[in-house]
């Protein structure tokens, strides 16, 4: 648990969601399972239909205006915020929509390092009535395509911050937490066995030369972000160092298209 | 099922996870399990661990040339990926993983319409061996996080997929499949009550005025899109009633920060 001022802080997680079995089931594997039965964080979900009024348990209706599709409503939805509210008061108030910023790690660790309750607002199937989607402080997107609903964007939200609370990450996996840290992609790693079905590890690994390799790995992670991500390279605070190991790789690459 | 030439077509997803009750489970709500109920496609996952010859079934070791965290194994990946192809001999090979193309949803089109079957390799915890990467056809990330394994990615995947199996989605469903496809994010959708707590739908949405409300609707996509995601509308190739509609709401926006 994380220990501020006011003593232990055990980040809820709650999702609002017509799906909650299957935030239930989700959250019973891997980092999320162990990290919930250590109590280093609490999930729960709130099924805006439990509030309904009607004998159908209606949570959508056709569109003001016309158009096809149906469009979730604010009464359920209203009194299922009302009620995560009333759980985790001081929580932030995140929206799953196409329609957000889109995520990114400077984002989550801000979010993480904030050690705010989350609750999660998850449309399904139908877009969100907009009264809805203004009650939310942050509105997200994982990123560039359609998705069924915000249960899977949360899902992948939950995952990324809880790899932050103290805890949850045994020393090993910790360790690997590279990926845009820095802006550059990680370097390819190799174990044994050294050959299998003609396929080497490169010599260098097995040099024994500490340095060397330090380097060499530097250098594959900077040629696998110009290759594949130039715009990560592009924001990458880059020594001088790395500046030089970056202009091989670019001759190099040069060199190879030329061949 | 999707007819073509040969006859019907029914696309294979085979995840290779060591998690293969959570894919399971994932793969038992919403529209992957109607799809899947209804025939019109099918999802299995393959364990590398049940590959393993050891007796404590090794699935990881530590990265040649030191470091810390631990890599997954090719013996046991090449032997799932080896039993995969043998269900499905003429898969596309996708790895999850940080080091790949960023999906969007050109690609989700592009592998829809393919109508190829798919094999997701999804690491976790650690990072795969690269002579296992370099199996795959395809490198996808979903975007610039960290999160512990493949297995959310490939859902998120699988799901921006199957949309677009004809039967999948329902009619009113399909109907909503707006965002992204043209670069514009969607306009604010509402519902009734007309009034709630205070909140009110727009006037305009209740005239019944079609052309209005259209016109509307496009300017509020228009607005969504300029605010929030000014990348997108620099793809977007507006006409020039859209590029009207644009201008109005740069010089609103202006007159709005001028307040």
């Amino acid at each position: 648990m994380w220990l501020c001022r006011s003593g232990l802080i055990k980040m809820k997680f709650i999702f609002i969601t017509l799906f909650p079995e299957f935030i239930a089931d989700a959250c019973n594997f891997s980092i999320i399972k162990r990290g919930r039965e250590a109590g280093l964080f609490t999930v729960q979900s709130i099924n805006p239909r439990d509030f309904t009024t009607d004998n159908h348990r209606t949570v959508d209706d056709t569109p003001c205006g016309g158009g096809a599709g149906m469009v979730l409503k604010v009464e359920p939805f209203f009194a299922a915020l009302a009620a995560a509210r009333a759980l985790a008061p001081d929580a932030l108030v995140v929206a799953l929509t196409p329609a957000g910023e889109v995520l990114g790690q400077p984002r989550v660790e801000q979010l993480a390092h904030a050690q705010q309750d989350i609750i999660f607002l998850c449309g399904h199937y139908e877009g969100f009535d907009q009264r809805i989607l203004d009650q939310a402080d942050l509105k997200i997107s994982i990123g560039d395509y359609v998705l069924t609903g915000g249960e899977m964007p949360a899902l992948v939200m939950l995952d990324t911050l809880i790899r932050f609370i103290p805890g949850v990450l045994g020393k090993s996996e910790s360790a690997m937490e590279e990926s845009f840290s820095n802006n550059l992609l990680e370097y390819p790693q190799y174990t044994r066995p050294i050959e299998y079905q003609g396929k080497t590890v490169p010599d260098i690994l097995l040099s024994g030369d500490h340095a060397k390799i330090k380097q060499w790995r530097l250098k594959e992670a900077i040629r696998t972000t110009y290759l594949l991500r130039p715009d990560l390279l592009a924001k990458a605070n880059l020594s001088k160092g790395e500046g030089k190991l970056f202009l091989e790789v670019v001759a190099e690459t040069k060199d190879k298209t030329n061949e």
